[in-house]
């Protein structure tokens, strides 16, 4: 039996180039970006005006002045020039600054008057030079890398991508899901269970977690037979690149999924992890082709495999770690690592604070709808102090 | 102008009831529930075996004994019996405890043995009464509350809607939305852009976060031109209930979007909030149908008012608040609230440490890239020191 850790090593290690594919940039979120990006041009592309106002020449701090205003520079507009420095254009936000002015008054410190046709501006308060102005290039210069392949796209990304211009992107191919349920106790969630069946639901579950992800998926169940297991998991190997399947990998009799598995040459890279709960996982891969997570079969099991294993899997290590500070006291005496129920949430001090739930086993999974994730609470020791600060997973 | 506390109080206070709908649990994920849900049978709905092993009946721990195995209980199969104390019946993970008896002792603390055509399983290690065994009821008994009314689903609580039979959910109607860029420096992110004009970038931006919420939206862009403007957001008006704008609310004088969607019916809730950046923020509702977010065109301008007034609005107050902590002192001097770019992550406390991103002002939305929220200064005082915890608007 392996560590928690060797099998997290295990299953980065087997990451499957899926390859890359173009696709529109109102699709690329969530996607593992495939190439680097640069600034086609500067960033701000020109002297940028950022307040509503007038437009001037200063050299120096200036408390008083008296400017004509020669007319208005508008956004969108190719930019004006002043005819003397005492001159100003009026100005407005997101407009090119006017070629030999260097300074933005704002509206708010200024006082307007007409004599005749001409209207002038009156400075109220004191003003620097190169107010109010963004430099063009001062962010980001033109051929600078804005963003870098491997890193997953979220909102502010595909803000930069449209900005620069990219109405396509090259992105990492996305492997398919099957999500499939084992175990002759399931029955479907129309139908009404006789009492000793339960309807499915890690199956649901497991989608609705994989779509916050950004991961279609595709359900189904097969029944704990092995002639008919290997039949149908022969297709849904050709079918799909990811398989999540959820029970009969323990030491039961019916059982029958790790074994089928290696028939059909998914390779197995390990089975049974220290751990509770979820011990009885296991991994395997078809070399460039498939990985396969065969999950224990009950529903809060299934959720810490799927959290601890599947998750980073598929995001490929682009998802930030987190941490929570134990709230209460916890013994644990089994040598393994104990990924607890907690329901976690800021406190005054900014630290994330991890509050063990009351568990009945690794089936209780209504004890889930309290619980905001679970603390990886290590294998090496038995005894876990309120105010120490474990590896958090959560999935709210 | 108000401050940032009264915008949000005021926003909360115009949620509209956008009414419900049956939809399928598959599609549930994210929605807001509008019904309460009962267990329709006891949580686990019989006394179920949690280890592959056998079952017996002993009343008082015991350290030694000889079970003589009369048969398998597998997961689905109605309950069988044993016939006497000393017997057993194999049972799996999943299965109903046969009816006559108490206990599971695991595989691995049991020896087989057979003699002739009898099977014996000999203990090597103490057993309890009651061990491994999830018992009828014990996390929920039939027709408790699961979940109330009102709250967000989330994967586990997918979960549990599968696992009570709710193939069919009712669920709050969605707001239809709508993006809409304003501002005549904007080209479409296909063209090259002339010296002075840029390409929008923050509609695609918002609509990649309301796609982490749930949220479908439609892009539209509207020039910088009064009777345009008032004929589109017309009709905009009658095809959807959220209308976001940016840019065309400050004080320029192309700024024609207040004044329209007064025009329009939009009741102005307020205009201008006391914070930076954001500052020309407007609100405005129709009633019982539109709610209508005009932010300010910068892009940074626009996600910090997005996450502090959209999103909350959208989501009807189901997100968890986060605070963080300032990692470094800030002095602000301005007496507005001011959403700080900072970059978050976990440090080794647990604590949520937030370091100020060096930022060229509203516009430098490239400086997005390492950012991973703001975090929020109040605006009653100029200086914030590190170590310090704000309410922190994370976007990753």
């Amino acid at each position: 039996m392996i560590s928690v850790e060797e099998a997290s090593q295990i299953i980065t290690a087997h990451q499957i180039d899926w390859g890359t594919e173009t696709i529109p940039l109102p699709l690329a979120n969530r996607r593992i970006l495939a190439e680097a990006i640069t600034a086609d041009r500067d960033f701000p592309p020109f002297h940028r005006v950022t307040m509503d106002g007038i437009a001037v020449s200063i050299d120096t701090p200036i408390t008083e002045g008296l400017f004509r205003i020669e007319g208005t520079q508008y956004a969108g507009e190719s930019p004006k020039t002043i005819t003397s420095r005492g001159s100003a254009l009026e100005v407005m936000t997101g407009a090119v600054l006017p070629s030999n002015t260097n300074t933005v008054i704002r509206y708010e410190d200024l006082t307007f008057s007409e004599y005749g046709d001409k209207r002038f501006a009156a400075l109220n308060t004191n003003v620097n030079p190169q107010q109010n102005v963004h430099h063009q290039g001062s962010d980001r210069r033109a051929g600078e890398v804005l963003l870098q392949a491997g890193i997953r796209l979220g909102s502010s990304e595909i803000g930069i991508l449209a900005s620069v211009g990219k109405s396509q992107v090259l992105v990492q191919k996305k492997p398919r899901v099957a999500i499939i349920s084992t175990g002759d106790e399931l029955v479907d969630i129309q139908v009404t269970p006789l009492p000793h069946q339960i309807r499915k639901s890690s199956g649901y579950q497991l989608a609705a977690a994989l779509q916050e992800m950004g991961f279609a998926s595709e359900l189904f169940h097969l029944p704990d037979h092995p002639e008919s297991l290997e039949k149908k998991l022969t297709e849904l190997i050709q079918n799909f690149e990811i398989l999540i399947l959820t029970g009969g990998v323990s030491a039961g009799k019916k059982d029958f999924v790790p074994a089928t598995l290696e028939k059909l040459g998914i390779q197995k890279q390990f089975h049974k992890v220290a751990q509770r709960p979820g011990k009885p996982v296991w991994f395997g891969v078809r070399a460039g082709q498939n990985a396969v997570f065969a999950l224990p079969g009950n529903p809060v099991s299934t959720f810490a495999c799927f959290l601890k294993y599947v998750r980073p899997y598929l995001l490929q290590g682009t998802l930030a770690p987190m941490k929570a500070v134990l709230s209460e006291k916890i013994i644990f005496k089994p040598e393994l690592t104990y990924f607890l129920t907690v329901a976690a949430s800021f406190n005054e001090e900014g630290r994330l604070m991890a509050t063990p739930l009351k568990g009945s086993g690794s089936g209780d999974f209504a004890n889930l709808l309290a619980c905001t994730g679970f603390l990886e609470l290590p294998a090496d020791r038995s005894e876990f102090t309120a105010g120490e600060v474990f590896s958090y997973l959560s999935f709210r």
